[in-house]
């Protein structure tokens, strides 16, 4: 199809770059987030004004979300002025953040009855990245519908993967959440193993990140973890959402999880320990604070 | 110094291919196993035969254990006929067994009286790693009997790490192990979540091992995982040992590890459960029991 006039909701750290990089590749945008503040950028690139979900839909072929949680979601959606009164049929609505593989389910039920084709778009890749439009994208939904809206994806990211129908996208993003989560993890059990031994944890990185224990969360993370440096990358307060979405999931599908069970109770305590703000691999401090011990490299 | 003669204890998967290793390197070596049908192929290879501990502390000037466990170590070096009634002064005894870090410590200690040298130097990289020679080596002890060794290291193995004092080798392989086991246990967890739900652990392989998720675990088992093949590879009693090991030595450092001490007990299951001899990645098997789903690819 011509390319399409797009609806852009949620313009924040990761939604803002990825609009960014669909007005660049020439598509026409009109974009809507609550907060007003976020949208100058944008427009002095090109893009057109909405005051509501509703017009957002009024006036574009296809509407991505890009929002923190499901709640947020189902308010744009379904709320005052939302998404729903404003759909035509045939419209395609993407929806990009990482919400509950339920909630995308019902949410594209109860959309094809007015006729309209939902995709579940879920990224990993962090801020970065948004901003190189390398994002690696998980897609639930029809395969047409997919294949309709993959030039749109392409201007988004990488590695675009169709994993299925409905829900689909999320469910490969929640089980991607579960394995780094690990990663952090077996990096923060090891390193404070090591420290509390008295044996240099630069030491244990090198051998560890050169053979069978090796982890791409270890090799970009564990420099920076040896030095106490946890600037995000990705908050852990996020990561304890997804966390919360993978249990409420695994509730639904009566799928026991034991040990991601007690890696989201650690993520839990990280944030109600107010380190909510800290890159993700910071859940090394929750260890070192049971284990009284810093991890830190004595390399200069 | 000149290539000393080398006695070889223990000749099992991994002793054997790394004996005959120092063989094609030029190494005079005499050999000694409680099981003399592994001792067949080796002396076809010119290897000398001892008939105890102490007879190859007698005739040799290095000599290397490679053995199950700590108890096993423990009675070759203080038995009956064991290598302490054997050894003079200079003599360096290289432990490549993976064991308790504070028997090593231990023993080191004790045969330091006796001016005999002692290094810990556990190895991953498993059968294969011994047979091509490209063994990850981890060494404690002290830094000029590791430098007089690492000839004999470098016929075995390819990378080789000085990780610090006595019994800093087995620290690291302990690190080594833990990380492992988290990322064998997150791709279990993973695969189980997205099976449960109905996407084809394919997509999740593909998507997890392709971005911030990737293990070297996931890239080398993952495939196998999938089909349901389990041929060790690394035997999960072998790494319940290492974890008793770990959670052990953790007991006696006074450093919690809590993700650590569930999977332990996963992998107390799996091998009461009979499943000992299958690969470590077969931990997946412990949670497909629990959640009533078996993980298979439908891809063709």
């Amino acid at each position: 199809m011509r390319k399409p006039i797009i609806g852009f909701i949620g313009l924040g750290i990761m939604g803002k770059p990825m609009a960014s990089n669909l007005l660049k590749s020439g598509y026409s945008l009109i974009i809507f987030d609550i907060d007003p503040l976020r949208l100058k950028e944008l427009f002095d690139k090109g893009a057109a004004q909405a005051d509501c979900p509703r017009e957002i839909a009024e006036k574009s072929q296809v509407v991505i979300t890009m929002l923190p949680d499901s709640p947020e979601v189902e308010n744009v959606w379904g709320g005052e002025r939302g998404l729903i009164e404003g759909i035509n049929p045939d419209q395609i609505l993407i929806d990009m953040s990482t919400i509950s593989p339920s909630v995308t389910q019902n949410l594209s039920k109860s959309m094809k009855k007015k006729g309209v084709h939902c995709l579940d778009a879920p990224v990993s890749g962090g801020e970065i990245g948004a901003i190189n439009a390398t994002l690696s994208i998980m897609v639930g939904g029809e395969t047409e519908i997919f294949e309709k809206a993959r030039p749109i994806f392409e201007c988004l990211g990488k590695t675009i993967t169709y994993c299925g129908p409905s829900g689909s996208g999320q469910i490969v993003k929640a089980c991607n959440q579960v394995q780094v989560a690990f990663n952090l993890m077996g990096m923060a059990e090891s390193f404070i193993l090591g420290a509390k031994a008295g044996v240099d944890p630069a030491i244990i990185f090198q051998v560890l990140s050169g053979g069978y224990a090796q982890t791409r969360v270890m090799d970009v993370r564990g420099p920076k973890v040896l030095v106490g440096d946890y600037q995000p990358g990705f908050k852990s307060r996020f990561h304890l959402k997804d966390l919360n979405i993978i249990l409420r999931t695994a509730q639904e599908l009566e799928c026991p999880l034991p040990v991601t069970g007690l890696i989201h109770e650690l993520f839990t305590a990280m944030v109600v320990q107010g380190r909510g703000e800290l890159d993700h691999s910071g859940i090394i401090s929750v260890i070192e604070d049971l284990a009284q011990i810093k991890v830190r490299s004595n390399a200069k």
